[in-house]
């Protein structure tokens, strides 16, 4: 996948960036780690430290100091997730900001005016993620806002995508153009986002009628939010193959290992989760062996490695006992540890399954 | 100064690692700003993770996977800053944990054994720290405490210092044995600490004392602690030339970077403080400019590096508008950034006023 500020292997995990920082994880690390793009969070940094201030500032990628790819999100799942008194119209979403209840507007032309401004590789249409259980009418009724609202997305991004800052030099001095004689035109990329609940018929009719307007990728959205396994299974199979393979397909918001695994097998190319950064701040570890919650007394004596068959810089390093001890006593440095090791464990998965894919396996 | 794990370079600026960590900064951070020793609390990891688990873990090195050199406080400066309900005999201290009010006593004998366990390249003798303002009897009685002190920490370190976990075998593989033919016992050392308040007659006879006693190296303690800096400086000059020169002479708990510079021109081998770490987390940034508040507005968009004249890794990556965005959102990253560059300025001064002392200026 060819962006501006990187070529990017599929299928890749994006670790979640929320803040413009993966929480607690310096950038060189996550150089280090292989990730080769993050997200950032539309709403969150539209209100911190706001989106103009970003693109005075050269953009997201200048302003955090990330040469590599990322992908901003459309701001819709936070604004109906975190945000107080939100009224939905066909315009668009008056919200209270869960900061200071301070009242801001989202239009689908705004979501694309602040994602413009904050520059990522890809923007994401703005969307209603419907919610589950979603009954037929609310599925239906809420496709069509999304549908329309995709459609005013891509009309203003394309009428404005030219405005990003990076537009003619893309302002990380680390960051080599991938792109040249013959490829004059880096610009930002628009994805649209499926949506349609669990109705099988609903996620093809939006599907067709993205495809239709041409984004520059897909993703699909609206699972992982409390539905059964199988019908988030049954519900990929079913888009997946609407979706062109000439173009990359996103999950949104997923998921465990097994899953990011399993999908990426099926044609997923890029999925993002705050699973690994969440969970490891809470002291749980993703392992060859399992999960394990590294509070547990336990592991207070334990010398071996979080992670045995790991070769992240903290399983080579450090031992359960000492990460055990670190949140035990509250330590900033637990949060930091045990990120590196979850990232290292995501971003290897996806690594197998490259090779594998590539070698026919 | 050739300790067991490392031979470290004089003057040196030790970074204060609590609780087996310094706060926000993994270990190879600090191995790549130079750090070649740091310290360890011994109240703090008597109470967590308990000394006889570190123990049995091969040490406090092998433990937190720190390869250079330690040093380990007495233990008798945080009883007395910290803990509650605290109870002084000539015996020892009785205290209550700041933690879960459990009950604890503390004596010279105790305070050894637990540093021994620990294993840092360097234990301090068991003191109490006298505050500012202290009368005349109470400084004497304090120092009598002391010096009584001071003998039996030598006594009984003497009789058990071979029995340090690490005596035969460093456990911790990256580390080059740097003794050998001729040099066969590596083992710990042990300072005495010179008191006294600001009664220059008290430090005279303090150290004189413990001189006789013969330590591996001599501390001066119980200053920073409120006094006027020219009394520190006074009294800093008053003793140092009753030191052997031959001998490490170490400046506890301080101080600020003119400080440290001036202390170790006027022949202070060793320097500690929390201030440089503490004040990061805080948002109060040390540069060749002056302290900085990182969380001020005036650096929301101000694209400067935190210190122009600094090269290190920080100044090197990040702005000021990002390390304020940072603190401002309550990012863990922000703890981590500003540490490093403050411990990056710190151990600078230090490495500046090494090279200076070596060419004569």
């Amino acid at each position: 996948m060819r962006l501006p500020h990187r070529t990017v292997q599929t299928p890749v995990f994006m670790p979640v960036g929320t803040l413009g920082t993966v929480k607690a994880v310096p950038q060189d690390v996550l150089e280090t780690l292989g990730a080769e793009i993050i997200l950032g969070n539309t709403y969150h940094l539209y209100l911190r430290p706001g989106h103009e201030a970003v693109r005075r500032m050269g953009g997201l990628h200048k302003f955090i100091s990330w040469p590599r790819a990322m992908l901003t999100d459309s701001g819709g799942f936070q604004v109906f997730s975190l945000s107080q008194l939100r009224k939905v119209s066909d315009e668009g979403v008056r919200f209270r900001s869960h900061l200071d209840g301070s009242s801001h507007f989202f239009t689908p032309e705004h979501s694309m005016d602040v994602q413009i401004a904050l520059g990522a590789d890809i923007a994401m249409a703005f969307d209603e993620c419907t919610e589950y259980p979603a009954d037929r009418n609310r599925a239906e009724e809420s496709l069509r806002l999304t549908m329309a609202w995709a459609r005013r997305s891509l009309d203003h991004f394309r009428a404005h995508r030219d405005e990003v800052v990076w537009r003619d030099n893309l302002g990380v001095p680390q960051v080599p153009r991938t792109w040249g004689p013959g490829n004059e035109s880096p610009a930002q990329s628009l994805f649209g986002i499926v949506q349609g609940g669990t109705y099988n018929d609903l996620r093809r009719e939006s599907a067709e009628r993205l495809v239709e307007m041409d984004f520059d990728g897909y993703a699909i959205g609206g699972l992982s939010v409390g539905e059964p396994r199988e019908l988030t299974m049954e519900t990929i199979a079913e888009v997946l193959p609407l979706l062109p393979a000439d173009k990359p397909r996103y999950l949104m918001g997923v998921g465990y290992p097994d899953e990011i695994e399993q999908y990426a097998r099926m044609g997923v190319d890029m999925m993002d989760c705050v699973l690994p950064t969440r969970a490891a701040r809470h002291g749980l570890l993703f392992t060859s062996e399992g999960r394990i919650n590294i509070k547990g007394k336990r592991y207070a004596e334990d010398q071996s490695p979080p992670d045995p068959a790991c070769n992240c810089m903290v399983c080579r390093r450090y031992s359960r006992a000492y990460l055990r001890h670190l949140m035990h006593s509250g330590e900033a440095l637990s949060a930091t540890l045990n990120t590196i090791h979850n990232l290292a464990y995501y971003l290897g998965i996806m690594e197998r399954v490259r090779k594998s894919l590539q070698t026919g396996g």
